[in-house]
């Protein structure tokens, strides 16, 4: 590989010659070996730092403390960033400098190289037209930037790509609760048969929960959309001009497509990261509750002859390598293990979050890179759940019909007019004899059959004609 | 020990002459020897159920369901379980049946029984003047009591306990951001010497950290404040009178003196816990805030000759039962062992949380248990570390200046006259030579006394002045 | 209440005249009023205290440090406390120091004061016979003594509750599997009808977990063995005499029936708790190991008529305050729930023990109180499911029955014979049409009658007869 | 793309013409569109099933069920898989079916048509020379083979980057506690001053703490090394010839050189993956131990000028991009942020393993997954660590020399001969007065300065000379 020689304020680093990084970038990757490929910093914290620093470079122009022209020049590469043009440029992983120093170094290296390059330059020069530190990092600090970052693509994956998928389950739910309304089935508590409800009302508590936490996930926004940039080294903003923080938020909103505002307390911004734990947590809830459904189509869908087989839901590949003719829920299981995924990232995020220390947090690529994977999991696994499994649901009318006929908790309606412990005593002989609820009443001398038909009528149990 | 026999619909029972309860309580005293007293099902919830107990009795009597005397009773019963008269009548532990059901029928056997016995009848009496199941838990299941019981404890233990510890704490912690407003210090990012700021500046990031913790706690109430009574066995509040739902919700607020409302969905109230995992999910972002602050409590009041000591706390008691004269952080360490208690507390909520099983979540005591434990803890924990730590802090001046003085990161300041690399020449060799700032700066021609002096300004750094 | 005044080396302090304990204790009551009374440190930890002091004493005797007539009188008041005769002098909560410094004072204190009284004096008196430090805590210190008396709780809860608990349960499991080991039943995977195998194979898949889960629970074992005293304050054994870390290990080890050793490096013994940890882990797997086992026991006991139903499980107690003749698995129920609370109590323990700093990890009663709930919950909550659930269950053969004629996946049984391709033509064209596996083979002319009775035999699918 | 069409039992599906892949991986492709690339199927799992496909052939062969020629061309193309020249062929994701059928099924697919290019035949071939289920998959399931994959990719990973990236840490700070064990320095406790040991001291209990995780971990290697395969669909060895499981178990062990064998029981190896938990369990007690190391290090090492500066770390790059010459122990950033990471896969984990329902858990590619990330993590953190920053840690005599003389908590070594009240009486005046301990102590009267030099000597104090 050929090389070209960077040099930091430690002193010279050989880095490949074709590359646009520099000294610090190079360090990294020679002082980090861990994890290997599938721990590169998130794209999306890379582009993230393209539009920050090309508000950055925008917001030094326009107050006065850098030239227009590097301004441009800046934001020109920044542009090519966000094309997807230089993504080979970031190699790093996140198992480096807990602030993301090296990170942003990276960004400001790639920046400043290539716009040397683009401004007529080689990258064999020893002196840049644009210097990484005094002009793309102008401003700012990687304490200040990374968490910045590290706010915008969260928030942009949150609703890009989290809210979306949730939402396209829960409405593809709430269509199969309006469609399954008349659907009367028996009802199950502790995984024993109970009273009967509407297959419409089982799925309408899918839709609530997925409403409770899809707002529970944009009460978080609010704090997710605080950007630290403008705090710098420790929060006070120092080497920063006149209305930077607020400018260079206004400029980050308009080029993210997204409402950020400067973060009211910087000092928080830096040292700690509870926005991030606090809208994890949301993701952690959505993920509870993705569990429950899952596990409900899994176990309504079971069978298809020894199970409870009251829905049926799509066949999308063959089950089985070795039992012919096999199908089983696999989008139900690749949603449950993205909802246990999810659960443990919470807790490492929420580890990374209780260990900043004095001014700053040092667990951000930690915190950033296990919260980009929940948000995008829950986002991905919602659609392929939706759209391989929910969208085909159906009811099995004879195996639900089945089941309503036999159920013993029927007896529960004649409470009201015979008491518990009358009522208690008709289910036992039943369940004991194996006969029907309205044979043991009747041998119980309790009820007359007329009366079992008007009071036991399981379409009325579930409240739907109240 | 003198019995009794009691009767269930399975048969005879012994249980303890002189107690209130029934035979289903005794069974799961009998079935149910796991953890021992500490286990015991938290009082708040036994209070909660009295309290909707009597809502229930009093709504029941308003729509006409059971006579008005009755439900005078009931009430009155509750009353002096309110008032702390029987509260050891209720000997269950946690770990029962996950629907609450022996907590809820010890409830009702004990208000039954008691009731009974106001009503001049005997607990000997083999029918009693109130029945259990027919009149106390009359349009009632476990299934909804148990979920209103948790909100209803859960809710209050917020309310009364958790928010205002946390907030008597954020108020000291924001009386000493202001009173240390001018205290400029050094700063240390990663642990390590940075730019200085004010300890003001510290504190009120920890504020921040705290406003933004009870407003995400607050974010959830609306959630926590839904009750899943009127939904019965399975949601479709089977057996309950028209009306029940919302009349019963508004009495438990007023008996309560919360904003109690029906929930929205029934389904969703008895198979899910959404809305612990929801708040507790914020009192754990409490708990990761919590960590942070107290930690760099800890830390910065370290030493007392060898640490960072540059904060003074109360000196409660002896440290050590070795080592004369030591005097340890220990409200910071209960805070600490607290935090992560709650983060614990988290998975165990949110397991439970996720493992609901069609029409009914059987997780329901566990979530209770460690829900309104973390709140109490937090709660607790906050008052407790506010009175005998927080609001004695002081600044250890001496200290604060001779760490300010030394700093090399001043130089820091220089970087927008003479560039981050000629900056950083002149760190590296004050570091290296062991000599001042000024000294190194002046050796290397980089700038005057005269010009350091004017250009770095450590009061000025901390951007209090811009 | 009448009080005395009692004196450490910060002042006076007032305490209740009839108490043994004394200022320090006291200190601790008015500091750390977190949790309340379900938070007291562990009555297991003042035993373990006990223990320790009185081996400590008689170590002290023996090596000519402490007067013989002054450890017999320690010792004397030790066995009383081991008696359970002073209960009430321990009102500590876990929420303080985390050295547990105070609970050795607490110690301390009341062996001290006691004893005084014992050799005649009066708490009243302003000097006691015995000094809580100089005498009692010779050659010790919190920080070694509260981790030894963790490790001897610990230790004990795992040898006289856990394991016991955990084996009684393998052992009705393991003779499960031996009774139903010619029960053919229809298998599942993927919670769909799968190829057969016995229930006692099933039943065999749990015992092996067991074994595994004791096995590793053993492995953590010599560790856990560990005894940090003879430390003292950092590690270093400042203050103890020459040979006495093995000796007073020794006594221990007598004292408390267990193999008890010094720990090989005493710094590790005081600054981390990694033996906590490590046992801890293994009880978490057997939490893992418990949800599984349970989790399948719930499921196959499902219905009564519209479950799984294959196997019967006692009717311990009446199911539903509402629905009539309810039955449910509620042992499993609260073995579930234990099992998330162990999960939970896993994630604090880490924690806790990853917080360690420098010479002492001050998490200590937090890591003490998790382990010994989780430890107690497991062997309490696997008795009770054993004595009230397994030891009851039976195979329900016509539904195991029913469930294996229907089977499609006997199909499996052809592969060898007619090819996968195949046999997953004969498995769809049944379970498209709803007949049976053969009625489909011989549609398709894949095979004779005679042929398919020859190869799809359930039993012999099920390996037993190889 | 050019594309051509292969069936599976489902019927027809388009793959990409170049791909050695079926209908069945492309069906997995086109329904788990989660995560991307990042989440591909880690490829030691693909290299596993590469060893035990080659393993069954040859067994299948040499026990008669499969023509030598058919073994011996699947063993060539496995070959081949495990040096690499065949990663491509891999697209899956992990978040497809939990039983990893579809990345068993993407390796007999690429395995068989592969072969049958090898044999001469075409991939337009509508039918291949070898059949991926009834050759390359004979006698064996995913059911059998996915954990199998799993335990030699993980049993290979802790083997060759776990163990070895820990014992080079151990073996570094081992040589370290020599190295410094004649150091003197403060100790602290409740990160506040104690009694003095040497370096070398604190740095055993490092090397304490790593010998006893590397012990857990090895502990757990014989589940870890138990094959399932062999059990094929339910555990119940259906369709595998007699004496299968050992000789393939063998077979096994040979080419992946680790001592595999045969699981006892292929029930509890199917349906649970307790031997991941177990193994996992002893990697996250490394990340506590870790975590704990680490942030010593980091403490120890803070300053340069203000922090604690006992030790000095190697400079490995610049540390700050706005604070010119500032440098940061980025190592232990990286090893800290890993330690999270792995406390939070083993909640991952735990929840996976703990969720198997009847004879299958259908959690492998999460816990697979996550196992992987963590060995991987942690041995290559530990190297890092240890190559950039453990090695070269130096102690900073100046530094440690002052901490020492001004420690007050020397005044322990007084308490054998004026008692500990005495003793806290000298130290709390030197506190207040700011003097030295001597001072206070001829102050007061207790004892004369040469009584002071005799007894109060910190190396004495450190137990390394007795």
């Amino acid at each position: 590989m050929s090389i070209r020689i960077e040099k930091d304020t430690m002193g010279p680093v050989e880095v490949p010659a074709d590359k646009y990084w520099g000294a610090q970038t190079q360090r990294s990757i020679n002082n980090f070996k861990i994890g290997g490929e599938k721990n590169r910093m998130p794209i999306e914290i890379t582009r993230a730092f393209a539009i920050l620093k090309k508000a950055a470079a925008q917001t030094n122009a326009e107050l006065g403390v850098l030239d227009q022209d590097k301004a441009d020049i800046i934001g020109k590469v920044c542009d090519e960033i966000l094309a997807g043009e230089h993504d080979d440029q970031f190699p790093l992983v996140i198992w480096q400098t807990g602030s993301g120093t090296q990170s942003n170094m990276n960004s400001n290296e790639v920046i400043a190289y290539r716009a040397h390059v683009l401004l007529g330059g080689s990258l064999e020069d020893a002196k840049k037209k644009i210097h990484p530190n005094d002009d793309v990092n102008k401003s700012q600090s990687s304490n200040d930037t990374y968490p910045t970052a590290m706010h915008i693509a969260a928030y942009k994956m949150v609703m890009e790509t989290t809210i979306p998928g949730v939402e396209k389950l829960r409405n593809t739910l709430a269509e199969k609760a309006e469609a399954f309304k008349d659907v009367v089935k028996i009802g199950r508590t502790h995984f024993m048969d109970a009273t009967p409800l509407t297959l419409g009302q089982e799925f309408s508590g899918y839709v609530a929960q997925l409403n409770h936490g899809l707002k529970a996930l944009k009460n978080t926004l609010a704090h997710l959309s605080e950007l630290a940039l403008g705090g710098t080294a420790v929060g006070t903003g120092l080497n920063t001009p006149k209305g930077y923080s607020e400018l260079v938020a206004k400029k980050i909103a308009e080029l993210a497509g997204q409402p950020f505002v400067t973060a009211e307390n910087k000092f928080e911004a830096l040292a700690a990261h509870d926005a991030m734990v606090e809208s994890h947590g949301a993701l952690k809830q959505l993920a509870v509750s993705l569990m429950k459904i899952a596990n409900d189509v899994r176990m309504l869908s079971s069978g298809p002859r020894s199970g409870i087989g009251e829905i049926l839901i799509p066949e999308n590949e063959p089950g089985s390598s070795i039992m012919p003719g096999k199908v089983n829920p696999t989008q139900v299981e690749a949603l449950t293990m993205v909802a246990a995924q999810v659960m443990g990232n919470d807790v490492a995020i929420s580890i990374g979050g209780s260990n900043g220390h004095f001014e700053l947090n040092v667990f951000k690529p930690l915190i950033a890179s296990n919260f980009l994977t929940s948000a995008r999991l829950i986002g991905d696994a919602c659609v392929s759940f939706n759209d391989h499994c929910a969208v085909g649901i159906e009811p099995n009318t004879a195996m639900i019909q089945r089941h309503l006929e036999n159920s013993l908790m029927l007896v529960t309606a004649l409470n009201p007019h015979i008491g518990y412990e009358n009522a208690a005593a008709i289910a036992k002989k039943a369940h004991k004899e194996g006969t029907s609820l309205r044979e043991a009443a009747i041998a119980l001398n309790l009820l007359t059959s007329e009366q079992f038909s008007e009071w036991v009528k399981p379409e009325e149990m579930t409240g739907s004609l109240k």
